[in-house]
């Protein structure tokens, strides 16, 4: 059953964040392997596997929240390609960030935008 | 033209968050009545009226930030309002809060889900 | 082996939270029971439970963190609580909120040493 | 030496707080009498006794920050206090506040504003 | 009226940031270029422009701000330029940034002290 | 007696931080000396030489706290370093580390472990 859980969250990854995703659990290996696990079995294996909310609107969350708390920024550019990767819209992604500056103000709004930006160059 | 950005920003107040957002206008009026205007202007008139992305998304992002900045309860509990007034349901927004806790904690998450009681018991 | 790890977390659980653990747990059933079950297993099934660092040092490590993110009050309260069950002295606790005046600046110091008082009022 | 920095931090903070800073040092008096000695001696005794910035700058400085913060209500509305006794206006205050909306969000802003409103009333 | 908001916005931008008002605006025209009138218009158009506060007192409440926040450090560069554009010295921005310490802890104003060290080196 | 506590500070300093500590030290000589004394005095002078929690709590204490604040990445290095020279081992790190996932999210866990990883790597 564990088992059963880590493979689904593995899945979830994949088609999520894609090589970002591999990228990540793959720089854990040497350190702390088990939190590669982990990684995959709670976010992955048991939260966005549920059912309740679209991939989307998962993602849109993320976006919206990494933004905001604005001190993660290499797990917010591997969830604006999440984002993208599950249908999201480059402008709705934008349409995200911007909307930050008001919960979190101009910064956070201003760093998220470089950070799409980045991404989106690197999608091209 | 800037009048019609504050009635474009009053009336998607009203549509978003009904008696909650003119509570919050009201109690401004003695302290700082020119933060009401621009509270309406900016955040309503300027960004929640832009298309590119549907007000039910909107929400979305709001009530992911906010329980992810967790230090603006009274803010959390409006936008929770605004959610359900856009049409998002009960069960998506606790998936957004609960989500919360892979990317700002258990303890932002738990605090969420609370405040998402309170107003899910109001509504009743 | 799912139910292994539920059952290893909720006796972990008891074991350094007590009532107060029971608690969050009961407040959660109506509004997301699943929530319940995934804190059981994550927070204490996973982390806890494991062996390299000792939970009187893992108590530690939260009033830490706790102190220091400032937004979290009734969380801290509980881990306080923890802290005790699980061997840290009155005066250890009080250390650990000191010392976060360094790392998080006096306010959030000072409220820590506030919920402090609290807790040990209660247990008196 | 010491006991000259204890004072001077002393008088700087009936200066600045007033009872409200003799409040604070009192409610530490039976948990931690150590931090109540060691705030008056780092933030008062050495930070507010500094010259290169007057009282009234640092207390904007202070509002400003905690605004942003947003996870210290009580420290916020003590300082609001201390703005106003060393000769800041309220109209001063008020857009210092304000304009934390553009560099930590409307919330941080608003739950600011509302402080200053109950500060202001409780001083008329 | 909109049209004299935003160039109130930019006349303010350019007497507080200079050239690195323009750059921000400017990197922004291919990712957001909306986003880019809106920092114009109410940052700048609607809050710097307002009477009640001189404009060396809100440069001193936004490297406040910038510093406890914590995550912006590219704003918070500009806003030190900003600081010493509108009759700052550097005396007084590093008492700013070093009450920071009292207020969120020792290596926020560690790393506010930093990059003024930057800004005040290109300046030379 | 000030003196006093200037050289417990800094052989306080010396014992966890070592090289680092010296390091951050002359950095601040000539941008703001007056910081790298008040640096040296609270939180080294005044703090870490309180009795009544061993130096090995307290560099766990402070590697919870800066790895879930998330804003402080040179600072959380040389925490890490120092919770090396005072006893702890890199398990123990890996385990407090992975222990504020439950507190403040996986980016700030993650993001530890790299700073954990970049300090074991220099050590070796």
């Amino acid at each position: 059953m564990e088992n059963e859980r880590y493979l689904r969250g593995l899945e979830k990854l994949k088609e999520i964040d894609g090589h970002a995703g591999e990228n990540v659990i793959e720089s854990l290996r040497d350190i702390a392997p088990d939190f590669a696990r982990l990684l995959i079995e709670f976010p992955f294996g048991d939260i966005y596997s549920r059912p309740g909310l679209d991939l989307k609107s998962r993602e849109i969350a993320v976006v919206a929240a990494l933004t905001a708390l604005g001190n993660a920024a290499p797990q917010l550019k591997v969830h604006i390609h999440g984002a993208l990767n599950v249908g999201c819209t480059q402008q709705e992604i934008i349409e995200v960030i911007m909307q930050m500056a008001v919960y979190a103000g101009f910064p956070c709004a201003l760093n998220g935008l470089f950070a799409a930006k980045e991404v989106f160059a690197q999608r091209k």
